[in-house]
């Protein structure tokens, strides 16, 4: 069975094609600058990788592009388009609608355009690639995986926030929570680690975006990330948690407008607007050679999560494990080892002989004596939605 | 030596007067509704309270009433206004310029007058109350006792946001911290109790305004209140941390102002935008009756103090005592339990009998097996004001 997992940004498109349920990936790639004359087609398959600069107006077309290339005579994958048998899509916003993956009809994709609301920046991306790969897949099962979904079981207690309650009410303003096939995905691997689901885990999804979820039993209790992608850790430009009272200083006192505001957390803001630099290794870099804000936004990025990591302990009243994922878990040493540093009192011990890898597969890199495993486990959403997508139909 | 401690907010002013060093209060009383014609002035001694309701056009016919009183033949305190030794004034916001209890200058009040920006609703009450005093209690020691001065310990990755370093450096956003003066009166309490200076207490101070503190070796190091006293835990009608993002949401989805956005997070949101009261005893008294809106907020409220236990736990990497302090903090029996309820994972664990008190002394309510000591101590601004003021001249 032939699986295209689809994931469409407002100006990119990043896909998969698997094989299942051998889990062998065919090809993957990347259209990125959609909209723009000199956007990149990036194809690749075991045994080459093609690279195209070229106009790519919208998503349709660079779907089109994508679908040529997979009916490729020489360089291609599939014989005829009726050979995707499930096109798996990603979508940031699941609302309180979606607790489960779901397939893609006209309801749904209504629902999905209503969420746009809550996440104006990706919902509406999301859809177009849904609409665009029914027409070119035709023959094909659309799914949708939600990135809010996993975290529909977190209580009310958690996703509530003190404001008055017609917000929640009428208008769903709530904690939602983001990345939930990331963190479900390595949470079930740690579970299978841990040999039991009766576990108190913490997974630190450390990526271009930045997130943590205590996880009860296997199931989403808490999370850093609220309303919108924004708050909690520190990320590359997003500012993560600040005190909201700055929002309505700046705007006095420097006549920001709303927008220049929103776009300044966001987009200015994280270890870009405290080094100059949004990228981990160039800081981290930096911060060797004596950079002191370099060195001082890694401290205050891992003091954060430190903070969180005390937090969901504290909700848990215990903790099992605990998880690094995405590129910068998985990859940096560094922030592993300032993280899990001075965190004895919780039960955490690394080992930091074995700390020192850039794993492809789950490795435990606790001390002998830690209370709490600690483990990095490299993620894999486009293999989770492809699981997901594939697992709906089985029943 | 008299001592007398003012605290001057927007349309009311506290008072207290000491006899020092024996820690005596004379009388004590508050005026209210200060620009109203039926403002109310209360004025106690050990033998007698008076209470009336006048017209109290501003601050300095306030302040001249209780002069008066004070000097009243029959029912007052002292026989001139020179009488007054020092007065001792609570200020709200010392920036980063001041870390000490400091005497009263031109310098002074135009540095708290610089930061009036940082603190609009207070600072300008707070230096009304100076400049008055100076005038009335001419011959007295004007001292400033600032809220956050406690707070300048905590070092810059803890105070400062991820937001672009001009803001920081500039216009001196970051985290302030509140509550100064009471933190630093129970911790030192605490302190004394537990017989070291090294030690990691967290300090909880649960008022009108709610916050929380994390003290190591007697320094304030962290602090849930930040670049004012709006974010951390739920207060009564203070939202404490949301996601920021909510705010940019409700300005383009309801076309609400700024201005009406902030009065929302700070007077219509917290325990009164989620139950209807704001008064503690009100909202327990429903959920008593089965209210599930206040049983709800009850539990949202310790749920959220749970979490900043344990982040200060991580961040000290150990706890040796937890204070509880402040009319909620003395006062709620129930508080204090559904707070310390299964967190023994941090080595937290209440004597529920001992926790049955509503105590006028420093008690010990912890478990006889918890390795964390958990205390009731019941705060005094106002004495510890007056205590600085003094020890300002001692050297």
């Amino acid at each position: 069975m032939q699986v295209l997992v689809l994931n469409s940004g407002s100006s990119s498109l990043k896909f998969q094609l698997f094989s299942m349920p051998e889990k062998t990936i065919l090809c993957s790639g990347l259209i990125e600058r959609i909209g723009f004359n000199d956007a990149k087609f990036k194809f690749k398959t075991d045994t080459e990788t093609i690279e195209v600069i070229e106009a790519i107006p919208d998503h349709k077309f660079g779907l089109e592009l994508l679908s040529k290339q997979l009916l490729n005579k020489d360089t291609g994958i599939i014989k005829t388009a009726n050979a995707i048998d499930i096109v798996g899509h990603r979508v940031v916003h699941g609302g309180k609608h979606f607790s489960n993956t779901t397939e893609i009809t006209k309801a749904v994709k209504e629902k999905i355009k209503a969420l746009s609301s809550l996440a104006p920046l990706h919902n509406p991306a999301n859809l177009e690639g849904i609409e665009v790969a029914e027409a070119i897949f035709s023959n094909a099962k659309q799914v949708a995986v939600f990135d809010t979904a996993f975290h529909q079981t977190i209580p009310e207690h958690a996703y509530k926030y003190a404001i008055p309650n017609r917000f929640l009410e009428e208008h769903h303003i709530r904690l939602y929570g983001f990345h939930g096939t990331s963190h479900k995905y390595v949470s079930e691997k740690a579970i299978d680690f841990l040999g039991t689901e009766h576990s108190k885990i913490i997974t630190i999804h450390l990526g271009n975006g930045c997130s943590m979820t205590a996880i009860k039993n296997g199931k989403s209790i808490d999370h850093s990330l609220g309303f919108s992608p924004v708050n909690g850790l520190i990320m590359g430009t997003r500012s993560g948690d600040i005190d909201q009272s700055i929002i309505f200083h700046i705007a006095k006192k420097f006549n920001y407008s709303l927008d220049e505001i929103n776009s300044l957390l966001q987009k200015e803001s994280g270890m870009l607007g405290l080094t100059g630099f949004s990228d981990l290794r160039d800081i981290q870099a930096e911060a060797e050679k004596g950079n002191k804000a370099c060195q001082l936004a890694l401290h205050m990025n891992a003091y954060r999560i430190k903070k969180y990591i005390g937090s969901y302990a504290a909700i848990m009243n215990g903790l099992d494990a605990i998880v690094f994922t995405a590129g910068i878990g998985e990859n940096s040493i560094e922030m592993r080892e300032r993280i899990c540093n001075e965190l004895d009192y919780l039960g955490i011990l690394l080992d930091k002989n074995k700390n020192d890898i850039r794993p492809d597969k789950l490795t435990d890199v606790s001390a002998k004596n830690s209370k709490v495993t600690v483990l990095i486990i490299p993620t894999n959403e486009e293999l989770e939605i492809a699981k997901q997508s594939v697992a709906l139909f089985k029943n």
